[in-house]
C-alpha cells in the first residue's frame, strides 16, 4: 500500500539508538463498543491509547492503562484520532475544530441503513472540521473482530481520503494491527465504503431470482406432467415422487440452462461486435450488467448441477426403486429377457458424459476460487473460464440427448401434448453451441479477432 | 507493510542517472545452509551478498559470486546483516558490537523445542548488542524455501523489531525477494514468532480430541448393539458390519454433534448477556476458546458428513447388501408385497434432507476458505455463518428424525434397554434449535439487540 | 511492497491544507484499446489525465474529462508517462528523449510470442530514452480488467526497473487502482514479465503428458484383455463395457501410479544424499523439475481418484449390472447360496479402504489451495503434504491389493499370459512403500537428519 515520509514518526523512533522507542500516541473519541475494542487492539499491539469523552469520570469500563480525558485536552496530544461516535453527535466536533487542525481524523462510521443522509458520514466530518484531513476507515470492520484480531472476513481494511500523508498514518497503524489496507481513493469514495457493511451479496440477487424462477416454473411443469396426470388418467398417487424423482428432473434442467446464461452474453457480444464492425461503442447495460454476473450464474448452476450428482447417486437406495426392481425380477420369473448391447452402449455413454461434465465443471469452479484465480495468468483464467467451460457446456448437452434418445419421436411421451421438460432443457444449450461453432468459422473468427485487435490501427 | 526513508537507499539509487544502480550489498553472518540459500537468493535477486565467516578460507561451497570475509570485514560492508548463526554461537557477537553499531541485524533463529531459553532469541542478540537495531525474520522461512523462491506454505514473511526504519529496510529485501510481509509489531513478538514455526495445528488440537472421543465412545456403544448382542442372543457373527455398517453409524452422529457444538457457544453467550444485561463484561475463558475453536469444529463435523456421504453411497455394491437384496426377491416367490405410499414419502423425504443439509454444509464450507471469506463483508460471512449454519442444522436434525420416525415408540429397537445411537445423537441438535427458537422470540430478540448495540448509550 | 519518498507528491499534495488536492496528472502515449482503458480507470480513481497522440485531433473516442494534445506536450505535463504503444512504434520515442528525461516511462506491452526480439521491450524502450526511468507493468492486466476493475486473474501487477523511485510511484499508482503489486527486481526481469502473459500452464505440461500417456497405454492394455480377449476367445462382444467398466479400471491405476510420482523424487533425493554424505552437492537438473511439478502430479491424481469415485458410485444404476444381477437372482431359483463373512469382511475393508484414502487425499489437496498452504506453517504444511500424503499412498494400495485378494493366485486371472492391470499397478506403490520404511528406519533417518542438518556443523 501506498506511503509518505510522516514527520511524527521521526521524533517518535529516533534512529540511532536501539532502545524500544516511545510508543506512539493515539487518540480515540467516544468509549462506546467500538472505541473500546479499537482501544484494547491498539494497547495489545504496543501503542499508547488516549480516550476523549464528554464525561471522562464516568465513562464505564476501559481497557487497561488506556487513560481518559476531556475530547479537547485528549486531542492535543495525538496526531491522530479515531471518531468513534455516531454520526447524529458528531455536531459537537466543530467546536473542537481548532484543537483538531492539521490532525488526522479517522472516520469508523456506519450508517443503519442506504442514502439515510444526503452526504456521507466522512465527508460530513471534513465539513465541520475543514482544517483536519478526514479518512474513512475501519468501518468494515466488527468490535468482535478487533478484540479478537484479523481473522477470516475480517482480515481486510478499506480507507479512502484526500491526504495520502494522512491516509500513509492510517495505513501504517492498520498494518500494525494485523490487517491488509486497500486505499479505494478520494474521499469521494467514503459512501461506497460506507454502505459496504450494508450490502448483502449484492451479485448474487439477480442469478439468485434466475434460479429460483427457472426451478419454480420447471417444478410445476414437472408436476403437472408426472403427478398431476398420473393421477388423472390412471388415478395413481404417484406424489411421492415429489421428493427425489421430481427434484432430480428440475436439478440439472436448471443447472443446464444457467450454465447456458454464462456464455449468451458472449456470444451476444461477439454479434453485437461483428454486426458494428466496431468494439469501441459501449454494450448496452443490461449486456454488461449480464456479463458481471457470469461467474455467480455458473456457480449456482454449479449447485445445482452437485445436487444432481448426489439425487442420482442415491437411486439404488431407494424403497421405491427397490421395489420395483424386485417386482421385475419377480415378473421375470424363470426366464430372463435377453441382453440388449446397443441400450448397454448408450446408457453407459449417458452416465459417462455426465461423469466428465461434472469433473469439468468442477475444475471450472475451482479455478473461479479467489485464490486460485490469483495465482493464474490473465490467459489461463480465460482459457479455463472459455475453453474448458464450452467443453463442459458440450458434455452436459450431449449427455441430456443420450438420456432423451429416441424418446424425441416416441408420441407416448407427450403427455398432455407437452414435450417432456429436458427437451425444453435442451433448446438454448442446442442455440448456443451453434452459434458458437458459427463465431469459430475461419472467416467469422478472422474478422471478429480484426475487430478486438482494433487498437492495433490506432496509432495511424 | 509500513515504511519510512531509509538513508542509505538514497545514496545507493541516485535519482536522475537512469543506469542500474549499483545493487545493494548486504552481509550474512553464517555459511550454513540457510545462510547459502539466502545468499543465493539474494544474489539471483541482484543484490551484491558479503559472508561474514569465522574461517573465510574453509568454509565449503558458497554460492557464485558472494565473497566471503572475516565478520568484522563484513559488516563494515553492508548496513543489514543476516545473522545465520545458532543461538548457541551468538556469544562471539558480543565482541563484535562496535562493528555492528547502528547496522540492522535480522535474527533468522529458530530453536529445537518452545522456552529453551529465558529470552527469544532476538531479545538475547539485542542484549548482546545493544548499538544495532535487531529485526526478527525469515525464520519461518525453510532454506529448501529460499532456493526456490516464494511457494504455497512460504509466501510469507513475519517480522517485528522496535526500529521502524530497520523493519522497513528488512520489508523491502522480503518482498523483493518475492515474499509478503506481516509486521508483528514490536520486538517483544520475537518469541512468538520463533514458537511459530514450532507449532502444529494449535488451534485443531482440541476440536479433534472431541471428534476422536465421540468417534470412540459412540463406536463401542453401536458394537455393543449390534454385533456383541447379535452374538450373545442370537450367536449370530455380524462383525462384518464393522468395516461399513458401523462406521457408517458413528460419522453422521458424531458429526451431528460436532455441528452442535459449533452453535451452543454462541447460544450461551447469549444467554449470559441477557442474563447480565450487558455485554461488557468478559466471557468466562473456557467460553471464548469454544468460540474461537467453532471453526475448526464445524470443519471436522464437515469431515465426518462426507464420510457418511461416501459411506452411503456405496452400500448398493456391498456384497452383503445385494446378498440381501436377492434373498428378500427370492423370498417373495411369485407374488409381490404391495407397495407402501407412506414408506416411499418417508424414505426419499428422508432422503433429501440429507442432501439438502450436506449441499448446505458445503457452502459453509466453501465459504470459510480463507480467499473466500476474505472477499465477503462482515455481514455477508456472519448470514451464511450463522443463518445457513443453523439451517443446515435443522436439515440435518429432520434428516435423523425421519430415519427414527416410529422406531421411537418400537420397544424392539431398544436391544439391552438402550436407546439406538441416533436418539442420543438427537438430544443436544433439539435443544439447539428449541433455545435458538427462544432467542428468535421477538420479546427475547429485542432485549438481545439492545443489550449488544449498549454502546449506542454510551454517549449520553 | 517497496517504496521511497517521492519529491512529486510533496508538491503535490501540501500537507496542512484539508481541501482535496489537485489530483495528480499522468500521461498516456497512445490512444488505442488499452491506452483508452487506463485513462478510463485512472480517470474514475481521481487522477487527471493527458493523452499523448500523434494525431490529437483523430484519435477517435476518448474518456470523459481526458485531454489530449501531442506526445511531446503531453510528456511535459506529467513525471509519469504510459507508453500504450507497440514496440514496433516505438522508434519515434527516441526523438522525444530530450522531453522525456527523468520521467517514470511505464512500459505495458506485450509480445505475440516468446523470443520475437533480442531484447524485452522495455530494455529497448530504456535504450532509446536513456535519460528516462523505465518500468515494466500492467502489461500482465487486460483492457477488460482495467474496465471493470481488479477482479479474479487480474488483482496482482507485476513490475520491475533500476530505480526504486520510479518503481515506487508506479507501486502508488498501481495500489490506488486497487491492484496489489509484486516487485520482481530490475529491468533484467522485464523479459520474463513480458512472458508470462504469453505461457499456459507450463508447470502443467510435464505432469499432464505422463497422466495422458499412463492412461492411454493402459487403457490398450485393458481393451485388448477385457474386450478383444472375449471377443477372441469367446466370440462374445462386450465392447459397451468400454464407456465405464474399462475407464473405471483405467482412472484408478493412473491415479495410484501418479500418486507414488509425487513420492519418488523425495526418496531418491534422500537416498542420494545418504550416498554422498552431504546435501551441499545440487540434484540433478531432472531431479530438480521433477520435485518441482509434484503438486501438479498430486493434483492430477487426485482428478483421477475423483473420477474413479464417481465410476463407482453409478456403478447400481447401470443397466447392464442391474441385469446381471437380476440373472443371478433368477438363476438362484428358490434355494440361495449361503453367506460368506468372510467375502463380506473382504469387501467391506475394501471400500473402507478406498473411501478412507479418497478422503485423505481430499484433505491433502484442499491444503494445496494457495489460500489455505498460506495459513499454514512450514511445518503444518509439509506434515500435510508428506505424513497424510503416504498414509493416503497406503490406505489406496491396501485398497487395490484388497482388490486383487486371492487373484493373484489364481490361474484363470491371467488371460493370454498378461497379469491383470490392477497388479502392474502394485509394483510402483509397493516399492515406494518398502523404500520409505527403510527410509524410516532409526540408523538411516539419524544418518540422514544428520546430513540434512549438515549447517549446524559449520561454523565449527
Amino acid at each position: 500500500m501506498s506511503e509518505k515520509v510522516k514527520p511524527e514518526s521521526v521524533s517518535l523512533y529516533p534512529l540511532g539508538t536501539a532502545a524500544a522507542p516511545e510508543p506512539e500516541l493515539l487518540c480515540i473519541f467516544g468509549t462506546g463498543d467500538f472505541g473500546r475494542s479499537l482501544g484494547q487492539r491498539l494497547l495489545q499491539t504496543g501503542y499508547r491509547g488516549v480516550y476523549g469523552s464528554r464525561s471522562p469520570h464516568s465513562c464505564g469500563p476501559l481497557p487497561q492503562g488506556a487513560q481518559v480525558m476531556s475530547h479537547a485536552a485528549a486531542a492535543q496530544l495525538a496526531s491522530l484520532v479515531f471518531i468513534c461516535i455516531h454520526r447524529e453527535n458528531y455536531s459537537f466536533l466543530e467546536t473542537l475544530a481548532p484543537h483538531l487542525t492539521g490532525k488526522v481524523l479517522v472516520d469508523v462510521s456506519n450508517n443503519l441503513k442506504k442514502d439515510l443522509y444526503p452526504e456521507a458520514n466522512a465527508e460530513y466530518l471534513q465539513r465541520l472540521v475543514p482544517g483536519a484531513h478526514v479518512v474513512k476507515s475501519f468501518n468494515t470492520l466488527s468490535a468482535w473482530a478487533l478484540q479478537n484480531g484479523p481473522s477470516d472476513a475480517n482480515r481486510q481494511v478499506y480507507l479512502c481520503g484526500n491526504s495520502p500523508e494522512a491516509k500513509q498514518m492510517v495505513v501504517e497503524v492498520a498494518t500494525k494491527l494485523g490487517f491488509t489496507v486497500l486505499d479505494r481513493g478520494s474521499l469521494y469514495a467514503a459512501r461506497e465504503l460506507e454502505d459496504f457493511p450494508l450490502q448483502l451479496f449484492p451479485e448474487w440477487r439477480l442469478p439468485l431470482r434466475v434460479a429460483v424462477g427457472l426451478s419454480a416454473s420447471f417444478f410445476f411443469y414437472v408436476l403437472i406432467r408426472d403427478v398431476i396426470y398420473e393421477y388423472v388418467e390412471q388415478g395413481k398417487d404417484t406424489s411421492f415422487r415429489i421428493m427425489v424423482s421430481l427434484a432430480n428432473k428440475v436439478f440439472p434442467i436448471v443447472s443446464l440452462i444457467m450454465l447456458c446464461l454464462c456464455y449468451v452474453p458472449g456470444l451476444i457480444a461477439a454479434f453485437l461486435q461483428l454486426y458494428r464492425g466496431t468494439k469501441y461503442k459501449r454494450f448496452p447495460d443490461w449486456l454488461d450488467r449480464w456479463m458481471l454476473c457470469r461467474k455467480q450464474l455458473g456457480l449456482l448452476a454449479l449447485g445445482f448441477a452437485s445436487l444432481h450428482v448426489l439425487y442420482t447417486l442415491i437411486i439404488p437406495i431407494r424403497y421405491y426403486v427397490r421395489y420395483r426392481l424386485a417386482a421385475i425380477t419377480i415378473s421375470q420369473k424363470n426366464q430372463t429377457d435377453e441382453f440388449v448391447t446397443g441400450m448397454a452402449w448408450r446408457t453407459d455413454s449417458y452416465y459417462s458424459m455426465g461423469i466428465l461434465g461434472f469433473a469439468l465443471y468442477l475444475v471450472v469452479g475451482i479455478t473461479s476460487l479467489p485464490s486460485v484465480s490469483n495465482a493464474l495468468s490473465w490467459r489461463e483464467f480465460s482459457f479455463i473460464q472459455s475453453k474448458l467451460g464450452y467443453l463442459t457446456l458440450f458434455f452436459c448437452t450431449f449427455h441430456t440427448y443420450l438420456y432423451g434418445w429416441n424418446k424425441f419421436l416416441n408420441h407416448s411421451s407427450y403427455k398432455w401434448y407437452t414435450p417432456p421438460p429436458y427437451m425444453l432443457a435442451l433448446v438454448l444449450p442446442s442455440v448456443v453451441l451453434v452459434f458458437k461453432l458459427l463465431v469459430l468459422l475461419p472467416c467469422v473468427d478472422r474478422r471478429l479477432t480484426r475487430i478486438r485487435q482494433g487498437w492495433e490501427k490506432d496509432d495511424k
